[in-house]
């Protein structure tokens, strides 16, 4: 698939804030791309269970991982697991002045899907040396790859991105017009997420070893 | 009740890394508190959605809100919902020698109940009123409160505190023996999330109203 839009679905096709909706295909890849977590949601004996996972991204196919113990990921592992996976990135606070009004600005894509397992040895060093990357860009370069006994512990999960929708809300608020006079201030504080501090050197590591510039510069891809 | 501790139930006993859960109350609580953003999943016609909420707690009660013509809220309005409420903050990135050792230092609630909807008019007003405090506190005193109209318009939901589990993982990363020579920087990449920035005032904004503290010194209440 090479589209420009993802095909809309019962699924992904909102029933309130419809002007929020896109199926752009690359605005949604950004939004993956920026964010490294994601929740995952799927269906145990009948009861929603939501998880924070780790993604990645390869062209129109998302990545998950975990142990092969995990029960989820044994689910799929039989015959495939169906997932809602949810990325949400917050942008703002959104005060307005009533309090009905107060919104956020969010960007977040909702996927659904079967998550299938990746069974191929070298597919699945593929994807995980990209959800290294996907947390830490140009770390995958600087570590001892997964042994074949590491590879076998771990189990990769692809969804394909086919049904696939992102919300976003940017903007100041919008108060009622009757509103507009009221003595309360309104406006958006911008927020932003995942600010990196000062790297912390394991306390075992060779002291000769600097910091390198994966970790030095590390910064979210922003769209 | 007024425990010290949630009781662990089969949802919430991991089958993976037991010593990272707590389900201690007070523990629990920060972590909801610090945060303001969820993800809330339930099934619809058998199939997970996982959409994101804002959310704010009153003693061992989560309240959640929306429109009423929001597809899940219509079904809590009706049955009430089961749902699974995680929350999650990011602390930092653990970067071991081996790929396979890589981590992140987090902090997850996981909530399983039955939503279920708040009527009275009071008990939502409260609750309203409480979930602005959430992600701005302090803002619910500076604003117009809900009209009877809007108050009919938003449906709030309860969910209980009693399935309740937190995983946290802290500290370096845990590299096996045999690597800890390999010539690979090792350590965390402390992050912080929700850093604010320069408020920014609506465009129709009167320009006598200033900024007031509760936007100023906007922070997370942190553990």
């Amino acid at each position: 698939m090479n589209l420009a839009s993802y095909p809309p679905s019962p699924q992904t096709t909102p029933t309130r804030h419809k002007e929020r909706v896109s199926y752009d295909r690359a605005a949604v890849h950004a939004v993956i791309d920026e964010a490294f977590l994601c929740h995952v949601g799927f269906v145990v004996d009948g009861i929603p269970v939501v998880l924070p996972q780790l993604h990645a991204r390869i062209d129109d196919t998302l990545y998950l991982h975990g142990s092969t113990g995990a029960r989820g990921l044994r689910a799929a592992a039989r015959d495939g697991l169906r997932v809602c996976v949810t990325i949400t990135l917050v942008d703002g606070l959104v005060l307005a002045r009533s309090a009905f009004s107060h919104s956020i600005n969010y960007r977040s894509v909702v996927v659904h899907g079967l998550a299938a397992e990746v069974t191929g040895e070298s597919a699945k060093q593929r994807a995980l040396a990209c959800l290294v990357d996907a947390v830490v860009p140009g770390r995958s370069g600087g570590v001892r790859g997964p042994s074949r006994k590491e590879l076998a512990s771990t189990t990769v999960l692809r969804v394909p991105l086919v049904d696939v929708s992102l919300k976003v809300r940017t903007g100041p608020p919008a108060d009622n017009d009757d509103d507009l006079g009221l003595p309360y201030w309104a406006g958006v504080l911008p927020l932003s997420g995942a600010i990196p501090g000062v790297p912390e050197p394991a306390p075992d590591l060779d002291p000769h070893i600097t910091v390198p510039a994966h970790v030095t510069n590390w910064a979210r891809p922003r769209c």
